[in-house]
């Protein structure tokens, strides 16, 4: 482990990356069933994916893995003849965990770090084999959508952090396969932390890594649910108050202070605290939002949106970078020139 | 990707790595049954392995994954309380695919390269699923045995090719995750190759390079069957011939050439040409035997063992260093110094 922040490999795009998605946990697991994932969420976000990716074209499955019940692959070779060879995607996604993975390192604390004890190894391990399950599940998904999607864990990849805070990370292999046409997917691990022994490196902390240093033209966060409400995006006040506006522009400046630039409503406090905006419990909303904010500060727009929905498929597509639609619904966070 | 052969990692061994193990895909899953794993095999092979790792002790279980059926996951954290940090293992597994992967690679021809065309770039991604799915089974095997196990792809670790070669190595994950008191279990994959765009990197060429970096104390290869035929190591003609003979030692000198040390038979010849052994119609046996003597070249007693057997166990101790006891069956393959 580096005792230092080395990320090993700057990049040097020969064509720019278009866009970093992070699908939320709760987007695409059950959040209240045990390692369960919404399959039909994610069949949509996949399905959205694609279209974003390949606009045109039919679809070619690309996982020829036996499906339960029947004992033979499908796999015709034939589809592929009159295919395309479709080399700009550029996408890369990252997922969190939702139900997965979070069971297991609570229970044990790998967070806390303490790879010596007995728990927090066997947590380690457990909270892998968990997250890894779902990495392989959300590729098959956007395998059978056509998209060339290859899983890359972070631990695998090399990625550690000194403190909590990402001290290496081996880009070059994201890169490679970037290059190589396909579409990387990362996800929040459990690693190696050079001062606490182990850690979680959560799936927002890695689209800000990868977003400085890939520099997408912009970038997506599917979201779902917050505290049971179903969320569109980031509002003034728990979405589950009364008269919760949502904010649909928020401006980020040079010295990190934000404002809302949409709606331009007389009762909303504009220079906002983000805790008193980051209204989930749990942590996730007020995460992401500052990490959006440090995103943001990069000069790359940020969309957080409600998955599967039309507005996430506007948002995939990059029709957000000009002017926000009005019959649009979700936040924009962006870098105020 | 690197145009020359880089081992990122020169490995500098506090405590030497003591075994590196090859799960032979015939002896993992069931060759004629397209993604089967056999089960029955699985469990005998993981339980030889704590045997071998973890000499005494309870099983505590490390995938705390939900059962199909079972609505909760089992994890009783008291269990771990009287467990003593376990961080002897120094044992690292290397998978092959059996009857996944296979299908898919050859569908497409991915070891022949050619990323340009659709056909072998969802052949790639097709053929890393199936084998992505295999190694997350091993390790939950692995884990539920109570083996603080660790997947790792290649293809994630950057590994990759030139022409068909290992071209660029990084060892370092691999190297943390033993350091940590993990059992790192890779598997053969598709990989990039910086000549022919992409290939496939089998799990033999994996062991060969890791026994040449981590120098163990020595290597195992579990195997199985060869074209339908129960064997338990390497023979002087193909095992479905009759009196086929066991070759119990055989001895690599420094010019590579080698020497049928057990059993003393006359009728053998000592100076059998490799590819006159090697007598099995899918390469798997003649690439074995050939990566085993560039091991035992280094140095490194090898093992090839009927897996889930008596003989199996006593080989994964380490027990046949010395002289072969009478009653194994097996071949060890030796330097002869």
């Amino acid at each position: 482990m580096e005792a230092s922040n080395q990320t090993k490999h700057q990049h040097n795009p020969t064509k720019p990356i278009r866009c970093i998605v992070k699908l939320g946990g709760a987007a695409i697991t059950c959040k209240n069933e045990l390692e369960q994932i919404n399959g039909q969420n994610l069949e949509v976000v996949c399905s959205q994916l694609r279209q974003s990716m390949i606009p045109s074209g039919k679809v070619v499955g690309m996982d020829w893995s036996k499906r339960p019940g029947i004992s033979d692959v499908s796999c015709n070779v034939h589809e592929f003849e009159d295919q395309l060879s479709v080399d700009s995607h550029k996408f890369v996604v990252v997922h969190g965990a939702g139900s997965f993975g979070h069971f297991q390192a609570s229970k044990s604390g790998v967070h806390k770090g303490g790879l010596d004890q007995p728990l927090v190894k066997a947590g380690f391990v457990a909270t892998r084999i968990s997250v890894t399950t779902l990495n392989l599940e959300i590729v098959r998904a956007l395998a059978r959508e056509g998209i060339p999607s290859v899983g890359m864990s972070p631990f695998s990849c090399g990625w550690s952090t000194s403190g909590r805070n990402i001290a290496s990370t081996d880009l070059s292999v994201v890169d490679n396969a970037i290059k190589s046409g396909f579409v990387p997917v990362l996800h929040g691990d459990a690693v190696h932390d050079n001062l606490q022994g182990c850690t979680i490196l959560s799936g927002d902390v890695i689209i800000r890594q990868l977003a400085a240093d890939l520099k997408p033209e912009y970038v997506v966060f599917l979201v779902s649910f917050i505290d049971e409400t179903d969320v569109s995006g980031v509002y003034d006040r728990p979405p589950t108050e009364l008269n919760a506006v949502l904010l649909r522009e928020i401006a980020v400046a040079e010295d990190g202070s934000w404002s809302v630039m949409k709606p331009a409503l007389q009762d909303i406090n504009k220079q906002v605290d983000f805790t008193v905006a980051a209204h989930d419990t749990t942590g996730g909303m007020e995460a992401k939002i500052s990490e959006a904010a440090m995103i943001a500060k990069l000069g790359i727009d940020v969309c957080i949106v409600q998955a599967a929905t039309s507005h996430s498929l506007r948002a995939l597509r990059g029709e957000l970078r000009g002017n926000i639609p009005d019959d649009w619904l979700g936040t924009v966070i962006r870098f105020l020139k």
